[in-house]
């Protein structure tokens, strides 16, 4: 039996980690937050000390938020990579840009271990019910090791390369339409609102026209319920259309419909809406033309 | 039976005015292009001058391309509205303003005549199939007397509100987001190819994933096939989206999103592709990074 650790245990992490104790391995939680560790462990988690636990793991899921805290779990000063056994797998789960995580897969090769770049997407719900959908690209080895952990995991797994960085090309691809799909809708339903039509009459009507967007579906209610609670925080944009925005400026590739929802979403940061929902950036337009929105009745 | 006049037999016209056809209207199509008016008798419509035909006509369906040429149909030198009988309806299909419908609604009703604000959204194909979705909003003697048109012309019938302005507001809504999100899918499928990801595997991906939408759906193929062949032309966008910032405008209201995505398809009329199908707005991406998109395979 495979015993597992995942590290970062956010709203993805933690359902990656329930996930693999219900498919029945030995699973390690780790994360700096001992609130988050502490709920792991009640649900029948392991604790530990990364390094102490390493040399009997045989895959380790990284869910932090970016390549900073990716490098620091495996290559940090309490770095896991040189105490990793021959043959393990990290599979990597941050959006990071496709140049660093060919160059983790380098450093991975050059001690026995296996990398699979593997950015996932479908958001904490999908992922508390082990159906993410991975953008998956290494070695056939890395796919082959990775397997049980992937099944526990995810829905789909769209193997793309047989090399790190296409996976990570793809997320950033698929996070560009959705950043900018969100911040569309929010412009979308205030721009309704400034005409007449409330939120809920928009919901009846755009998402059977040609003008709707899996996004638009999923967070317009949000708008229309005046309710923000964090599925997704308007913080986590910044942060990767910002990612998107500098792989694209290293291939000379300019992206100004991606700029201009990055500065709403940094707009709605400004305003100190960051740890509210995504769909929150509509209150950046509503404060400007001076509209209401919907308010949460209880 | 009722007769009926379509005026403009361009792609969404027709589609209308042989949907009236099969529905066993007597119908005439009136268009200043003698091919298509030649196209339409062939296909057994009448055709007349619309003052001597109006007298005896139950509803008009106005199919043009803006306001100007709306009001040329009702109000123009060679205007139709005075000649009409009293209770007949116009059904106003073009993408306006919602100030501009009122004014029709307004000056129709001065001469007993009923005013549907009916704009309509699917493309030619549904135009054709009699399966379009209209966002209506009238009185409930015009909804009345189009009954008989719109259920020959439309699958989905909205009916917004009991007066106009709410039907042209949602077509305003939608365009904003369809124009946006073709503009978006441009944007990533290019922003794909300067990451090593081909337009096909960009298709098998991102349909699947929380980045998609409609216009994404139904667009990119078009890139991925290489084949610009117009289905709706790159110069809608500029036309559609200048009235939904117009609009905006007149209400005090900011869209950045929008306006950026209206460089884009500018940009691709000054390129030339006007007309081309709107998905060549991704050549814009493609000569500013120096890409090559797919071409046709013969």
């Amino acid at each position: 039996m495979t015993e597992v650790a995942v590290f970062g245990l956010g709203a993805m992490g933690f359902g990656v980690a329930t996930s693999c104790l219900n498919a029945g391995f030995k699973t390690f939680g780790m994360d700096p937050n001992t609130k988050l560790t502490a709920r792991f462990k009640n649900q029948g988690g392991e604790l530990g000390d990364p390094k102490n636990v390493a040399s009997t793991l045989g895959a380790v899921v990284i869910v932090v938020l970016n390549d900073l805290q990716t490098e620091e779990v495996l290559f940090g000063k309490n770095g896991i990579a040189q105490a990793l056994k021959e043959g393990a797998v990290v599979i990597s789960c941050a959006t990071v840009s496709p140049k660093f995580a060919r160059r983790m897969e380098e450093q991975c090769t050059e001690l026995g271990i296996l990398f699979l770049d593997a950015p996932i997407s479908g958001g904490a719900a999908k992922a508390a019910k082990g159906a993410l959908s991975v953008m998956a690209s290494g070695s056939d080895s890395a796919f082959e090791a990775a397997e049980p952990v992937l099944n526990a995991m995810s829905e789909t797994v769209f193997r793309l390369a047989d090399k790190a960085g296409a996976g990570s090309a793809m997320k950033a691809v698929n996070q560009m339409l959705a950043g900018v799909h969100i911040a569309a809708m929010a412009e979308a339903v205030t721009f309704a609102i400034s005409q007449g039509i409330s939120p809920s009459r928009f919901l009846e009507v755009i998402p059977k026209c040609a003008g709707t967007s899996w996004m638009l579906e999923n967070r317009a209610p949000h708008i229309a319920q005046g309710d923000y609670t964090p599925l997704s925080q308007v913080k986590i944009w910044p942060k990767d259309l910002g990612i998107v925005l500098d792989i694209a400026e290293q291939s000379g590739f300019e992206a100004p419909i991606t700029q201009t929802a990055l500065q709403q979403f940094k707009a709605a940061v400004a305003m100190g809406l960051e740890n509210e929902d995504d769909a929150a950036v509509a209150k950046i337009y509503a404060r400007q033309a001076g509209l209401n929105l919907p308010e949460i009745t209880e």
